[in-house]
């Protein structure tokens, strides 16, 4: 419950998780889990299917799919070749939904985030491991690559606001009219609502990027409406807010004082009071100068490198790799 | 006579020497120099007048302002701060006779470049230094900034084609025709003709940046013709093509040959030699393997981070230090 | 009280406020305070004089200064100067008391952290700024740097464990051992108790850099006992604990209860319990994925870049702009 | 026979060329070369045997192995890893001239250069890529490897003088002394002789670091004699000199002048003079802008990146993939 005055999540699964440990029923939200056991990876797939579930969710209607695999960032090339596998292979059930045709098509990535700050940095390196390759296709044509269909990867760091003052919206829109890609594959960056999902989760989404969300905090989101055409959001949590630690702080407070024998009474107490009590609670319990502050590991330029090489890869075998034309009816 | 062949430059200033050096008059070009003895600055002004001059030239109508200073490279923090105020008194002529109003308009930067290449990191890192504004002014209005007249200032490093797919222009376009900027100034790293040049000269040109120019030889340039407003450019040589030292040698060796009393009747026996014959030498001598290859110094870490520092110094002070709104109006 | 068992600051000040909060007066520590008004810049001197005090606060005999500037963080060259030359000022109050002479010696810079993590990058960054001038005064003599007396200066960034298999004081002692400075300034971004003092503090201590200090936790400390040489430390706090922000909101939450009128009586139960029972708590409340975490403000790249050159300029100011030898001297 | 005045090369390998160009056999030099046509990998060992040999070749006594492959700079995973291997492989035949033990010893990685300067950042890079060991193995024993033999590996980036204020083989020394590995090896960037060389070629040497190799001029060597042990060196020539390219061009200068019906005379001219005229033509020739200046691809950030890989990829291989305990033993 207190969660509503604070707490933030940009994963679909965390935010369905909150209901369920409300034990709430989510009409108009579908979730199907998966656990491959052996490689310890764990899929799920949240579909909110009505605008009533929008609402509940706070999130729009479309498809979330996330993978969470619990040495996303431990360096060991098969096992990340199998993520990668993995997440090539769920962008292409979202292209299929969207209706895109896979084969000779020109696609747009943006990698979000600031590469000045660590777990912010996620969609820059994503960019800097892409193979584009429209401007070879657009000057030497198809056969310059030696592939019967070519799609044409083009790529865009367009920084944040406080760099460019300008709005991320703004810069892809621009980029996207110019270029007239058929699709955009945005990575960004997100928020957890938990710290265990931390840089061991990559959420991918059909319905694009939006306002409030990422380590930056978008204004604006890169979705079909403001877009045009459809976006595919690529999230990996990196940081946890500030505000968030706080809120855990006092739900573990809560079921501690009503675990414990000597203080089950406050525990009673505590939760006995209505949402107005609780909420002058959290107000006085986060500092003013937590805002703008976000929790986030140690290690997170190993894991936010990993990581990154791991998307840029699903990219690249997805969108890079068709089918070779043979030798001969290259010449 | 033999750099027609092979020799390029982005200075104007350069190119009207190759003149001076036959002492050729060009027609339609009209030069002043300057030079402050104290600060050992030298102010270069070339202005091509007419399409004549411009063809001879090799570069469009326009003007050229070139500042050369031999310590550009010195960290001395004095002495920068005047090279900041010259560069940006030079901008603001440019805008004067562009007829560009300098109170309250709005300016898209553009760091041009490969930030992974030090010496075409110069635009890159002159963003990097700036105070973007636009996105303040746009959300509070200009009264926040406790100033009266407030221009805009945005920026962008659209990247390079091999890391994008996508022309420098399309990346450029595509912005301005969704924010607007009355004006946009293109930073880049130059290929100077001659090494002395490297690192201790600034051109400022209010003809934009031009398809072959530039480190990082972008195919198409940001101009009027291809923005749709006016584009200023600033450069810094920070390399000289491989191809240039092969020509200089032959230079020299033709000059030492003419001076050197063993060898003056070969000197002679060259310089004899119609172009045809000439050519073919030039043809010769460049190795294949040096295209695509530039010459730069050891330290162009230190002057490329020097460098691009007092050019957002003197961007900074042109754009966002206009006269301050007195305490009382704002209250 | 529940500090002890859960938080932790690198800031002698932070170490003297919570007994001061306590209303204890700690044997042994004498506490010197001074307030710039119109610069707003706060001076705290913290002397632990006996091994007493030295118990209590948890950190060795020395002297710890404290430099506290709200716009630390601010691009301002002139305030920044300021504060380089109070900066410059508490190191060389600091060598005075070491009796080391501030005339011709060698002093070894070191850059504690991990470049590649942007809140543990100050120390590099420092690095990065510095003017060093050992290998000039080796190779030319102190007369090539037109100065009378001349320091060398000389640095390094070490690097962290994870990345180099050393540990810290290992490399140092080696560099010591080997090029023989008197003195050795270790600079390291801290662990703050309070996210209030993030960015705006910047302490000097004559007692080096202690284990568990930092953000990257060194093993051992960088001490004289350790290094055979007179070490400074230079630390500026970049992040907070996660685990330090769990406890405020426990003393918050305390307090909070004690102010409101219906929750009184919970604060005041609270509050008997003893320590045993309050161990508890805050066993349960902090979630061990928090080990390892910190909180660091998004606009962290700027404010690590802003404060690392205002300290660079100190030590520029302090070792390479000594006396300068009259032009007839020299010649 | 110019080269003597001008030319500089970091290979063995050129050095070797630059004689049988002359067809002079070399006294105490062994070639062997062998080519692998389906990999496009070229195989060449340089043992220089007697103290003449080594001072004809300008080298010291022992054996340098040059491994040539077009596509080191092409992103393809499984070619790169045959490179690793073979890198691997000579290291380890190294290794075992110098009756190293490969089990369970103790090795120190040197990653040479300026990480700042794109073509001297291949040290640095490669450091960035280890599986660095020796903390873990100090801390938990051997076991805690999962491994039998376990090696430890460590690895510092010493920076450069210009930085530090102190010559590497000072600080490595330092290193080297207090942490006392076996081995060091030392990666560095070289200057070739020839630009067809650059970045696709690995030398790998028993003979450790030179004095005035590499692309940023150590002044003293990383050698068994400086540093008390045996130190490998790893080269990839990432530049040519400026004067070298000046050099090549007089070469090719009398080469087309002899090949051309016209000039036919000239050339003869020009061979026909001794020593100390030619000499004085160079002198003329090499414009004193260009020391310190070198020669460099445009698409120099993707080679090192990958090249650095590739190394990385081959310690790794070496050092840190023992023979793995089985599971029984560990427990």
């Amino acid at each position: 419950m207190l969660e509503k005055y604070s707490v933030r999540t940009d994963l679909a699964l965390e935010e369905k998780e909150r209901f369920e440990s409300d034990n709430v029923e989510v009409q108009g939200v579908v979730v199907e889990e998966h656990y491959d056991e052996e490689r310890e990876i764990r899929i799920t797939k949240v579909r909110i299917e009505t605008e009533k579930g929008a609402k509940t969710m706070g999130k729009p209607v479309g498809t979330y799919l996330t993978l969470e695999a619990p040495n996303m960032a431990v360096p060991d090339e098969g096992y990340h070749r199998e993520i990668s596998e993995g997440v090539a292979g769920f962008i292409g059930e979202l292209l299929a939904k969207q209706k895109v045709e896979q084969k000779e098509f020109s696609v747009l990535i943006v990698g979000l985030g600031n590469r000045q700050v660590t777990p912010d940095a996620l969609g820059p390196y994503v960019v800097d491991n892409l193979c584009v390759t429209r401007h070879i296709v657009k000057e030497y044509g198809k056969y310059a690559m030696g592939l019967k269909d070519v799609n044409m990867l083009s790529a865009i760091v367009p920084g944040v606001m406080g760099q460019t003052g300008m709005e991320t919206v703004e810069i892809v829109r621009g980029v996207v009219n110019e270029t007239k890609p058929d699709l955009v594959i945005a990575i960004d960056a997100l928020a957890a609502r938990n710290s265990r999902r931390l840089n061991r989760t990559i959420q991918i989404a059909d319905t694009g990027i939006h306002p409030g969300s990422g380590v930056g905090n978008h204004r604006r989101g890169l979705t079909k409406e403001t877009l045009g055409i459809p976006v595919i959001g690529i999230g990996v949590p990196t940081v946890v807010d500030a505000a968030t630690i706080v809120n855990d702080t006092m739900e573990n407070l809560i079921a501690a004082m009503e675990s414990s024998e000597t203080l089950k009474s406050v525990g009673e107490v505590l939760r006995s009071y209505n949402a107005a009590e609780k909420y002058e609670f959290v107000r006085e319990l986060i500092s003013p100068h937590l805002n703008g502050m976000f929790v986030t590991p140690k290690d997170i330029d190993e894991m936010v490198k990993q990581i990154s090489y791991t998307i840029s890869e699903a990219l690249n075998l997805l969108f890079t790799n068709t089918e070779k034309v043979s030798k001969e009816q290259q010449e």
